[in-house]
């Protein structure tokens, strides 16, 4: 059994990150955190999660003695110095804050200054899918995204062949994260949908570094439920694409992998509710041959917390489906 | 046209107050009021109401010079020396917090120590179905409080004898508010049903008072919808009562009511879904005979700002209809 | 005032056109007529809008004595006789259906062989926006499909310069009609959200005609509300236009418009609930330079039975807004 | 291993039978049958449950040549002869149906003429936690009802007091079954809340049976959610209770039990969503010392398929809990 801490399980994240810890056949929950919540029972805050532990103050030193392994659930910015602390302490960490994720000179950009530039040459972008190596030999990765999960999904097995990509996403609003605000409100949300930060979602960030392209367009929408984000792709391909190949190309590069479905007709995200798995479905627009994706994910899940223990799985040595099932 | 201010516009009551008068063929919208939002425009906070108009702060002698009647739409507590500034420049007020609707003993038990006292005698309970001659020689009206107004209409055609009644209603989650909370979040609401505040709703208050009578279990429950209050009442009748004679009680009640309909089945939320109307459906359960009614309203409508607006119809010698319709 | 009858009054849009006639200011609900529910009373059926009449069966020579003028809410195939029933008896008609849209050969290639080709050189496109005097002048004028309404209205300012365009469009479930089937089923819907006939829609034939151009992407998905469409349009323009030139040219088109709202954000289909107004939104995506237009209808009001009466209006030398307002 | 077969697997409880036999531990799923749907592949009809198999036509003897027990999920009336046909030839069987839930003449009263009444003295009411011992010897199980699960769930520890009891029931669409009808329409029940058969639901006899009283009102209500029930109860006990009281009879009802929670405050539907968990809380209402006690469960798991399945374990020796975890 290895000994896992949840940092920030306050959160929508981080408390699924508990949960799937805590009735994890190989893992063993070590302690559970939260900045603003510590004192507080985590089955009170989430009886249907059933972790009957109550949410403690993080101290690095305490969760160092406790525990091999971290996940860690906090804000962008929040995350660098707690991942440095456990760092420092020889712990292995997949963080799900975008803090690992880019470059430098990208996180600067999108983000802000970044707080532990020293331990970024080390950490790897954890979408197990393309990077299933790295993460093996990892002790730091960084969970990618909710957006890019599902994008780069649908995209990366075009990735040679791809002049631009139009990537019209909707999310349920878990995504939003937990705290309350005028968007999260259910009056604001049912019923209702829209588009936001159409301007530029810091998202895009990871598209375009994985895809190493410049060419993508990314507009994220609000949907009324609570999780699952769907993403819409329409992609300009150099070499023309018949279906038959399409299908093959998808067929092929997800041959064997655990967590991605390639499916015959468009996905729903109830589809994939409460699990770990991402379905895709690649087709050619008949009128005008356009190549469309769609990738189904549950943001919480694949889009967070059930792909950070996919990541963890694969750092300790276990097979990467253990507790996921 | 007579020149009437909403105060407390931000909240989702004194929203759509300010976009009934804003509508209205007899009213003039003369200002919009707020506390935490002056200096944003009401129509950015409420696109669907389309009040081009821009919050202010409140100041008694300028709504005074400017308006002739007031619809505050204040929490309880910030309510009364509110109204009482208005009523001393001699505005006719309909005011929805709960600060007018209960005797002082009442109201001190069940909230706080009351800030207006002197005005509580001229107070009318703004029920225009059980008092309409008092709402329209009125100069301040309380607006009752949504929970009440459905049990109320359920009810009261069985006031001379209802030895004991049950009132088990659910509410959409506009009737929590516009303030974002753990409970107002959409992810918690959403696919979500339970009850709350069990051991005593304030609103209990109302019933005893406007029923006379202290048997009455009231139990609020939140549903995952927007607008809408259905009141299921159970009710055990001093008189045995035939659905015949239930039927006919309401008809005879209700007759010539402008907002109230008898049903012929159970009534749905939706029905009534941005109407000022009340609908109910009262009937005998033929294995227990026991009397049930049902009363279904919009929360915001005939619970809140509908009423409302009824209410400063009647006290400005206007149809009560006028703008409702 | 002008006697409009409606036919296929149990439908959805059906329905509301019935609703929107009773109430109006200056026409009279001659019939109601159902094909599957005649003999059942359209408020039992449909309770929130209160008309209260019988559905009865249709016969044209009934209807004829009754009505100047008809709104036809049947599918497409169904339409076309019953039109030319009408037409043949000197009524005016607006039609709901796909049946009098497109030319002989379009409506052929994308539904089946037309039952009343006599009649589309005389029959209108509906969007009055587009065709103001024509509908003015027309005694047959078919109503835009939802889907091309909203997008039509997003792309048409860009007509001249359109090289490109997908349209990425959500529709509750309003949209997908009365019938109960897999697909409308609340448990298929609710918490869902997914793609369908990405292969192909057959609203896309109206988008052709209305762009004249075959380089659109149209892919409709089905998003968990009742009323309601947002369709994202993502354009490509001959002509490189910043954020203002492209505003410009969008309240440039509009001004005037009592029924389109250029907005200063993204809008929520809830803006525009219950309404007859579409609110769009253009912006360039600064990253790429992508034009992006962003347009919300309720897919029963604009995209439907709202601008059915809007025509109507026209038609019979009203004011457009009268009783849409 | 066991093999177990699915009857009705097409419908809502007998697909998630087919899910939670599947990925059982100790039970292998030997076939899935449908009456209308075969010849369909289950994970096209319900892609989330993930069981490839498709649906065949039902023969009972080639079921009873492949399976040693069966889980039945027909309607009413269609059960009985079917799980004659399985008894005959020696299997063991839970019944999803209320075909064996209740006396002959409460069945017939309520149902219809009974079909295979010979079986009936065999049948055990499958209410594990009321009658374990009697599950665990029986060939032949009826599950029960999921608003009579919830509901003697909240009120056999007060059996022995209870004078009388108002059952306030508030279910999910889910409940209503896979027929897409006019009430299962995603529109009805959207933003909706109604009682139904408000003046008898067949689930009352269960009631009467369990409880051994007629003092019972049962009036259901659907809410817009897909999975999820509660029941509110409010009860006249014989004796007077303090809430301490009555809080001890709960916990010492349920000590042991594996899937019932006693609660520390009201349960939501959200909290036991995908389990096999009834979560309740008993209070007394202080102004008028009244029993209430809330109840939620999953309709398709504790109050369907989850419960068939405990039942199974049962009877086949397993731990109740194998699968349900």
């Amino acid at each position: 059994m290895h000994r896992v801490a949840v940092l920030g399980a306050s959160g929508f994240a981080g408390a699924l990150c508990a949960h799937l810890v805590d009735r994890h056949p190989r893992l063993e929950l070590a302690a559970v955190t939260a900045r603003a919540d510590a004192g507080r029972r985590l089955d009170h805050l989430y009886p249907r999660y059933r972790v009957r532990r109550e949410l403690e103050s993080f101290d690095a030193d305490a969760v160092a003695e406790r525990a091999d392994a971290a996940l860690v659930a906090y804000p962008h910015g929040a995350a660098a110095p707690v991942v440095e602390a456990l760092r420092a302490r020889g712990l292995k960490v997949a963080d799900l804050s975008a803090d690992f994720r880019l470059s430098r000179s990208a996180y600067e950009r999108y983000y802000q200054p970044h707080e532990a530039p020293a331990l970024l040459d080390d950490a790897v972008y954890g979408l197990t899918e393309a990077h299933r190596d790295a993460v093996r030999a990892a002790d730091l990765v960084a969970v990618p995204g909710c957006y890019p999960t599902a994008a780069l999904l649908a995209l990366l097995p075009l990735r040679d062949t791809l002049a631009d990509a139009i990537v019209d996403a909707k999310s349920g609003v878990s995504g939003a994260g937990r705290e309350a605000t005028e968007t999260t409100h259910f009056v604001a949300a049912d019923e209702n949908v829209n588009a936001y930060k159409v301007e530029g979602h810091r998202h895009r960030a990871e598209l375009e570094q994985e895809l190493a392209t410049e060419r993508i367009t990314f507009t994220p929408h609000l949907v009324p439920l609570d999780q699952g984000l769907l993403a819409s792709c329409y992609v300009t391909t150099a070499d023309e694409l018949t279906r038959d190949e399409l299908d093959e190309r998808f067929r092929d590069a997800y041959a064997g992998e655990p967590f991605v479905e390639v499916a015959d007709a468009p996905p729903g995200v109830k589809d994939v509710r409460d699990t770990n798995i991402c379905r895709v479905y690649p087709t050619v627009e008949p009128a005008t041959g356009r190549v469309i994706v769609f990738a189904a994910i549950d943001n919480l899940w694949k889009g967070a917390a059930g792909q950070a223990v996919q990541d963890l799985n694969l750092m300790l040595g276990l097979d990467e489906r253990d507790g996921l099932a």
